[in-house]
């Protein structure tokens, strides 16, 4: 039996000799790269912790320490080590276990993530807790090099410094995030790293925690030197941290000394910094090796390490954008494009490819990227802001108080709006349209399909009065090449699919077919019903709803968001026009009011209702 | 006369000698004071940056060169030299000038502000834009230390690096922000300013930008030193900077050649960081002389500097939420509150006195505000994050992220929601219904007066399973002393104010007396009107609407919010429910979708339409 087979929570680690790890953290490694072949998913951050999890779960006594992953998408060992080895097959997968961590799916997970950046606020609050409740565990965040890049994970240091508690953050730094990291932190790190030796393993023992005094005669020298130079440690003993390392991630020689110092320390009274140095898709070879692609796979042949693509590949939202804005671009080179640490996630990789100038990747920091997109469009230049609805929260204050209140012509190009499959709940992009629809001066469209898509993007481009934004879908297109004119849509102007009578559909963005195939059915019983796409869900198009509103007795408004967006808007609209009083019947199709959890998209839209078999039964449910 | 009578635009700063410039100094203080004296306001950080002002537009050519005030509280002398001098007695007044920065004011304010930390993300959009457009304007972004402490700000340094662009970011250190600053940062600066000697006036001319070669000579002596010391230089160096400074910010003899000799640099090509250090209320000599109380004043005494304070003191929403919290508190040690940088805007001040170890005061910092309390949240005690409205926009993917998708009870005590009169629409608390709303396993409150509001604390603090917002206005109570029992509303229920017929109106929060005189209005025309006041805008009450609804021909919701709020969720519950397929008549007041100019609170009502008036005439337009 393997060693493997023998462990299924941390405390089967604790009498393990360092030699025992090593074969561990080998039938770890190569029982993510099964999962990984067999369901594809996050392998490459998973792949890089191994070790660091192992020497974790061997040195602290979880779930009493709070152990906390950043993002939560390298918690592969980390599930596997504590109770949830024989799930990993169900990872991502409906009614499975989630990618990331989830406060409940376990105790040993005690915050749950899928954004990045979170993980050093909360253990400072977990650890504050323990401070009032006078307990004395461990809290360790563990965080990697992008997310430092993150406003919120440096208001974090900035604070943690202030609560003089007990606290362990480790940065894992492999010089990326999803994409390359970038940035001036990014550098930072590279330089700190090339600067420093490595611990030697048996010194660390003894160095890791007698580091202060020394530390002090390097600055007292430095003094001396200069008074010129007023600090003469590092960034992370600047902000009030002790730093150790940098320490070899994948060496549990050095891992297991230095964690069980700290964990033993009773002379700092700070928050310790432990920078590790790692490497992302660790043990994987794949002859298609590329950064980015360890980041996420697809399933893959284990033995050549080959992914399996779909035969037919139909583009993606996020490729016609792209491929929109890149032709757009060609053409005018003010037109410039923001990514925030997502160029392929995106699309703009495309773009970067043609033209390199017009696209700028700020790192994760969507709060920068959307003010910053706003200086350039009060400087009279056209930035494209592409993001993931999700991630979009981030800078929610940004698009009121930078973009909105000025009426600046910043173009939001959301992607992975409303559900988003085996991400589940924190990847979802439900809630952009209630977000966005509530604010002034804003342009809101969603397409119903690629061709809308371009339309879409060149009307954006064309906006430049005020803020707009296209909300479009993780989806596949129907289409394998890219070609569509580019010409702009008349601003709240809604389309008629088909006339019908007594039963219209006022869809927005991606459930026109689905309304389309309910007119099909209802039409078997003889019901000739109109659709409409109303294209824009802000602003509404008035007079075609005034239309429909009068000319129907049944109205229903479809959309893949959450209340408060669309549909509300259309309500609001036809109840205080007065047409809501009389005999129309007006309903609101929407994403439900809880979090859909992990499944595939058909299977959220069946959740959710919205699909064809509950607009039928609402409709025939209004019928006399 | 004076030299300021001869002086209106910065072209006339120009031909003046130094010497000049200290009068002309002076004279704007005095400006400034009196005009504090007779409308109060922003104070304090306006008479830090007089000398600093007048030193740039004597030095830059604005507007060509793009001069960016972080937060744009501290413009006051901005406003005074580009030609707004005479309407500075209208500043924060209806139809005045703004109290901040603003584009469509002005073209010497190419970006508005009124939130912190967001002039270096815009000052880096415009430097790329010049990039683009192959200009060559200076850009200088003017920001506080406790600005600095934002994630955005770190952000925006972290960018600016990688565009390895022309740019200037004034970093004007006073030790604080409203409050003083906390956090790593602070102390940082306090060590970088004790450590470094001042500039010598006629050194800066040669040094300023001859800095680099020197400093490498100290980082070689460090690395000689020590190979474990890894970086030499300081925080902005590491981060990408050329870093200048400290210089003093009251002195034009320092201020003037540096910024000359920056202003004509084509040596470094890297952002440039200009520290100084400046006073905050400098020249203000009052004998109620705190910190804090230069941030914004009341109307004062120009003689004796005394504020007139109104003779009745009634306590504010802010003191009731306070003083009840510190009450529950006392008796539970685990029940603790957050403050980003506000602790005397949101009232928590008072509790510091009495228990200073419950409340955490983070900084400017509110996505790891709101992540920190969802720690403490998921660790067993019980945190009050107390903040604006407005500012809370800063953290919603926190909100989602971290609290909702996790249910943690975090208590989100929203001060300043609604509208908020002179600070004007970045300050308006308008769309919290909305975003919070929205958001599955949300309660969300809005009390009608301060016993309400003590009831809602307290409910709050029994809410154990899911999060909890109450949002409360900026406005007095109408009382004196604070004595309410602390006892539980029941969750989701509303409560009938008075019984009528035909008509009902359903209000939410602060506009109950708005709806009561309604009634009494109403009465006279011989209509007896039923009021309710709904508490909770999620969850609905979804029997108390149905009674309404049935009972009456005319409902009307009443709140002071965006759409997308408390209306919305009525609306859609009423539409879905079948309720409004009949003769109910239903209408939904709330704010309208643009963005309300400063004005009294008063008159910003009479604009939207939420007054005793307007809520008539809907319903009289309604009735046969």
């Amino acid at each position: 039996m393997s060693l493997l087979g023998r462990v299924s929570l941390p405390f089967d680690l604790k009498g393990l000799k360092i030699e025992d790890l090593k074969v561990l953290s080998d039938e770890i490694r190569e029982m993510i790269i099964k999962i990984a072949s067999e369901k594809g998913g996050h392998l490459g951050a998973s792949l890089g912790v191994v070790e660091l999890t192992v020497a974790l779960h061997h040195i602290f006594d979880t779930p009493e320490d709070i152990l906390i992953w950043d993002v939560g998408h390298q918690a592969y060992p980390h599930k596997i080590l504590t109770g949830r080895k024989d799930l990993m097959s169900t990872i991502r997968q409906p009614g499975g276990i989630a990618g990331f961590t989830k406060r409940n799916e376990s105790i040993y997970d005690p915050f749950g993530a899928g954004h990045s950046s979170t993980s050093i606020s909360a253990a400072l609050g977990f650890a504050a807790a323990r401070d009032i409740k006078k307990q004395n565990n461990h809290v360790i965040a563990v965080i990697g090099d992008g997310a430092m890049s993150a406003g919120m994970a440096f208001e974090a240091l900035n604070n943690a410094s202030m609560l003089n508690t007990k606290m362990l953050v480790i940065l894992n730094d492999n010089k990326m995030s999803i994409a390359p990291a970038v940035g001036a932190m990014s550098s930072y790190l590279a330089k700190l790293l090339s600067s420093r030796q490595y611990y030697k393993a048996r010194n660390i023992a003894k160095n890791a925690l007698h580091y202060t005094p020394f530390f002090e005669k390097v600055v007292k020298n430095v003094q001396k030197c200069t008074k010129r130079l007023a600090t003469g440690s590092n960034f992370f003993e600047e902000i009030g941290f002790h730093y150790i390392g940098p320490v070899g991630g994948h060496s549990l020689d050095q891992l297991i000394p230095v964690l069980r110092n700290i964990r033993d320390n009773d002379q700092v009274n700070k928050p310790i910094l432990l920078h590790i140095r790692t490497e992302k898709g660790r043990g994987f070879d794949s002859p298609e090796k590329s950064l980015e692609s360890y980041h996420a796979v697809l399933p893959f042949d284990l033995q050549t390490k080959i992914q399996k693509k779909p035969e037919k590949s139909y583009l993606s939202y996020s490729k016609v954008f792209a491929s929109t804005l890149t032709k757009i671009a060609k053409k005018n080179k003010e037109v410039v494009a923001i990514t925030a640490a997502m160029p392929s996630g995106t699309g703009l990789d495309l773009m970067i490819k043609e033209l390199p100038d017009q696209v700028y990747d700020v790192g994760i920091a969507e709060q920068h990227a959307v003010t910053f997109a706003a200086g350039l469009a009060a400087a009279g230049t056209k930035p494209f802001v592409a993001i993931y609805s999700t991630f979009l929260q981030r800078a929610y204050d940004q698009i009121i108080h930078d973009v909105a209140i000025q009426s600046l012509p910043v173009r939001f190009m959301l992607d992975r709006a409303g559900l988003v499959g085996a991400d589940g709940p924190t990847h979802a992009g439900s809630f952009d349209l209630a977000y966005l629809c509530n604010l002034p001066n804003f342009i809101c469209m969603a397409p119903s399909d690629e061709a809308e898509l371009a339309k879409m993007v060149f009307t954006a481009y064309q906006i430049n009065h005020c803020p707009s934004a296209v909300r479009y879908p993780k989806a596949k297109t129907n289409s394998i090449e890219f070609n569509y004119e580019l010409e702009p849509l008349e601003i709240g102007k809604g389309r008629v699919i088909q006339k019908g009578e007594r039963i219209a559909i006022l869809s927005l963005g991606t459930r026109l077919q689905e309304c389309i195939k309910t007119s099909e059915m209802l039409k078997k019983d003889g019901f000739d019903i109109t659709i409409a796409d109303a294209r824009f869900a802000k602003p509404i198009d008035t007079e075609l709803i005034r239309d429909l509103a009068s000319s129907h007795d049944i109205l229903l408004t479809v959309e893949e968001g959450a209340i408060g967006g669309f549909g509300s808007s259309v309500a609001q609209f036809l109840l205080n026009d007065g047409l809501l009083d009389g005999k129309l019947k007006f309903r609101l199709l929407c994403l439900p009011d809880y979090f859909i959890e992990q499944n595939t998209v058909q299977q959220m839209y069946e959740e959710a209702g919205l699909n064809t078999r509950d607009m039928c039964q609402t409709i025939k449910n209004l019928l006399p």
